[in-house]
């Protein structure tokens, strides 16, 4: 379990705060993450990875010469905002242009892919590429749909020495394209990982049995297994990754044999032993392969098998020298270690350009900013239980999530009302502060709600029913369009919308929040299959279960606090 | 807990096949361990570390330019035997002689030493120097009896460069002697290791509590201490370190915070953040700073901070560049990767040359086998039983050192006797065999004690009693010789002796392994007290009580074979 740490809410910060003094050399801070000590050479593009933390050396521990310009460092488990990827991305890209790279799971591409587009925006060439090597979370036929594991490594190697040898920003996703093409992992869980501060393990693995394709985060694999030996293990992983050959693919490969965290070098070292002579009996060359702990989740037990087949071109990027501070490879002539001004690097943050609304409508957005501030306490409190509901299919940060979120968006509800904000004001600053600070899935998702809402209702008029069930829809179509998901997804869809067709039918504000709140329970009890992964709709919304039913407890909570403060019906 | 393995007892052996595999560019193996894939450059002092395995990256995985020349790999947290120390310093020494380096540990001290006086004896120039940074282990005015812990590392860098730089093997043991002294560690453990194939961790930590100077094989620390919080504990290991500046020394210093393999790189940064702050407030420029898995105890949960004060010289050395499979610092100028010959450096092994003895010293010897056969497989029903007790105060791996040896011994008892070897040279083969099959403390001990039975008795005529007494005298005096300890350490000594004198006041020799059986129990019923460390004469022959419990298990079976077979009395 992880026993070190201060206040578990700012682990991250610490535990970055700490990186950067032990490696001080090789990157400096700046807000949402870290670039390189050294400026990019004018010209290069910029290679920018990210997401979560919690995977160490995972992604910060790869920045620097021959690999990473800059990683963009979200909370344990929890992708990085927009405007984190932004920030890091801007402060790493040094004229021509930036690719920003994760593995593919749905916060870090709506966040990274909400960052490109703000980047493109600013006169910034930017790309988005996501992994997807983890063969056991999706079929062969839909690998768009699968997650990025151990597989970050090839792709976000081979694309950043793709970029150190000049290539161009097209060329670069097409090197990281290529190399996610011809790699496959596959891994296996013992243990779960305990986050920071938190009671249990994020999942288990029934004693004597191990997990086979389980995620990193404990997403479900695809079948438990009776714990192997060495070899067996060896067999399995080997067998099971060769079966995925690449059509084409040739004979030389680039293999990583991971290590989660408490599954340790030797025993990695044991298996290899069987894993290596079973792919040169499979007419393989390896060609430097690693054996160690790349791409981690905190003291998870459990190791995974990547293969990257390689061509000429992936081989030379594969073997290119690295110097950064967990991987270093080769001989590298040092670039300029002069530390970079970081000045220049400051989040943009929230415009606070005074908008001052009519007196009713800074009433009712001082309104909203106490409901907000209700809506905060709540998830508090409910932080546990959320994180719980969510560790079954998900990742168990939605509680985490959701305390981060509505903390900002109640802090920016504040400023907004102290500028003179209306309600229309105080839902958008409210909205932003939500997305940019709470990272993950859900921060995304509701700040775009909120934001959607606050547009539509504006500053102007003190808001009808009607208005607020237009604004309701609006935060829907909002969530459709950026989660890519449906009504029936297991998703705070399932909850959003009966709250807002039981307004339509007229029902009562509470009977509507009641709605909301009987749909959640009815969602929450669909529990995905043990044994498959579950469909990217799934993991697209928020967390499953969790992502409705603390929708339906804000909504509640909204509704009682209106109720209480006399300031709607 | 280590769950990937084939064999248990295969472990190391599998392990070291899988490391070099995915090092080939680095290492090959020789018998014993492993040495640089390129040869020692001629004139170059050779710096071969050693120890135990189950401490990856320790000692293997720094061996290449820079650092080590070769590495003596043991069995888990067990010393390599003199023969595997003599094997790998003869295929690393490059005519300059050798430096063979440890922690201090009693069978590494053994087994080292012994090594050192072959290879001179083989005309090949070598020292040995024993590491002694861990300040729980032993009060400041016994540094001499303190282990060595993660301070290994920084004394085996310093004294490879110093090595590297063309220091003659004076002036390399001067370096590895000035960075002992000015190197000090100060470890926490929250959890053990467990062993592959063992039902339970090496040893428990209370649940809520950590143990303040726990040894890395769950030797007894100082005190046990709630769990602090990551700044509590980088409070106290600066400041308990800080507290042991050595005298003279000044502001600049190497620092080395070390996970022990469950203790993860997130933590460690978070520990880091606060212990680097301390360090500075304190006036010290941190040079190099190494945050992460640099001596492990597999997945023992833990850390521990090493400092070492710096001088100019042992700066340069510090900061010197190393290319090895796991260590990796600055720019390295290749040197050749050619694939060195191993042919030349095979073990020498026993000697096999025909000893015809008489057809009644024959028989002699062919009864001892039996008796070796029968004492191989009690130790074998007792493995589990020696390892807890063991575990009690040792590092659980008595039962394990007992059953290798005795299976080696009784296989060489076997060839010996097709030789025609009589009763003293089946006695000298099953000696020589244990000690460089078994390794650790236990091995060497057993070893010379059969050795010298061996050749007091000779092969001639058909040992007396008298003769026998003689011969288990003999053994006594090699064992306090060698382990230098006395009756009432706590040691097999205190088993051996009043079998002695049992046998010496004429009693029968049931009634004399009676006698040591019961002066075992009385002194595995002394334990060592918790909360400090026990003196080194506790550690220095085989391990306290289980040491003294095998060997009466052994005297009573060899005495009941003989009754049995009929060959004595």
């Amino acid at each position: 379990m992880t026993r070190l740490y201060n206040d578990p809410a700012s682990f991250t910060e610490d535990m970055l705060s700490g990186f950067l003094d032990a490696n001080a050399g090789y990157a400096v801070g700046v807000p949402g993450g870290v670039v390189r000590a050294a400026p990019t050479r004018p010209g290069k593009v910029a290679v920018v990875v990210g997401g979560g933390s919690g995977h160490y050396p995972a992604f910060c521990g790869v920045v620097g010469p021959g690999f990473a310009d800059g990683a963009v460092v979200g909370n344990i488990f929890t992708s990085p905002s927009a405007a984190a990827a932004v920030s890091v991305a801007r402060a790493a890209e040094g004229g021509a242009g930036v690719l920003l790279t994760t593995g593919n799971y749905a916060g870090d591409v709506m966040n990274f892919g909400l960052a490109v587009e703000q980047l493109k925006a600013d006169g910034i060439p930017a790309r988005y590429f996501a992994v997807t090597d983890d063969i056991a979370s999706a079929p062969v036929e839909e690998t768009a749909k699968r997650r990025g594991i151990a597989g970050d490594f090839t792709v976000f190697k081979c694309a950043s020495a793709a970029a150190e040898a000049g290539y161009d920003l097209d060329g670069v996703v097409r090197v990281a394209a290529l190399a996610n093409e011809n790699t496959r992992t596959l891994g296996v869980a013992f243990g779960g990982c305990t986050l920071p501060g938190a009671a249990a393990p994020l999942f288990t693995v029934e004693k004597g049995t191990m997990g086979l394709g389980l995620g990193i985060h404990g997403e479900p694999g695809v079948a438990s297994h009776d714990m192997p030996t060495a070899s067996e293990l060896a067999e399995l992983l080997v067998s099971g990754v060769l079966k995925e050959k690449p059509a084409g693919a040739g004979a030389r490969i680039a293999v990583i044999l991971n290590g989660l965290g408490r599954t340790k070098y030797e025993e990695l070292f044991v298996v290899w032993a069987t894993a290596a002579s079973l792919l040169r009996a499979a007419d393989y060359s390896v060609i430097q392969p690693e054996v160690g702990e790349l791409v981690t989740s905190l003291d998870m037990a459990g190791c995974s098998l990547t293969v990257m087949w390689l061509d000429d071109e992936l081989e030379r990027f594969w073997t290119a020298p690295a110097d950064t501070p967990a991987y270093r490879r080769g001989s590298f002539i040092d670039t300029p270690r002069g530390r970079r001004s970081t000045a220049d690097n400051a989040d943009p943050g929230h415009p606070g350009d005074p908008v001052i609304a009519g007196e009713a409508a800074r009433r009712c957005g001082a309104a909203i900013a106490t409901a907000m501030h209700a809506v905060s306490a709540k998830m508090l409190a409910e932080e546990e239980e959320l994180g719980r509901i969510d560790a079954i299919a998900g990742d168990g940060d939605h509680g985490r999530g959701m305390v981060r979120g509505t903390a900002a968006a109640s802090a920016a509800a504040d400023a907004a009302v102290a500028r003179g904000a209306g309600h229309g004001g105080v839902l958008e600053a409210a909205g932003d502060a939500w997305a940019a600070q709470a990272g993950g899935t859900s921060g995304v998702l509701w700040g775009a709600a909120l934001t959607a809402m606050g547009s539509r209702l504006g500053d102007t008029d003190i808001p009808t029913d009607t208005d607020i069930v237009a604004a309701l829809r609006a935060a829907f179509d909002a969530l459709t369009r950026l989660g890519n998901a449906q009504p029936g997804d297991k998703t705070m869809l399932d909850a959003l919308l009966p709250l807002i067709e039981a307004a339509e039918r007229g029902e009562s504000w509470p009977g509507a929040a009641a709605a909301a709140q009987s749909a959640a329970e009815a969602t929450a009890a669909l529990r995905p299959k043990v044994g498959r992964a579950r469909p990217l709709a799934e993991r697209s919304l928020g967390s499953p279960d969790a992502g409705a039913i603390s929708l339906a407890m804000c909504a509640r909570t909204v509704v009682d606090t209106f109720i209480t403060e006399g300031a709607h019906r």
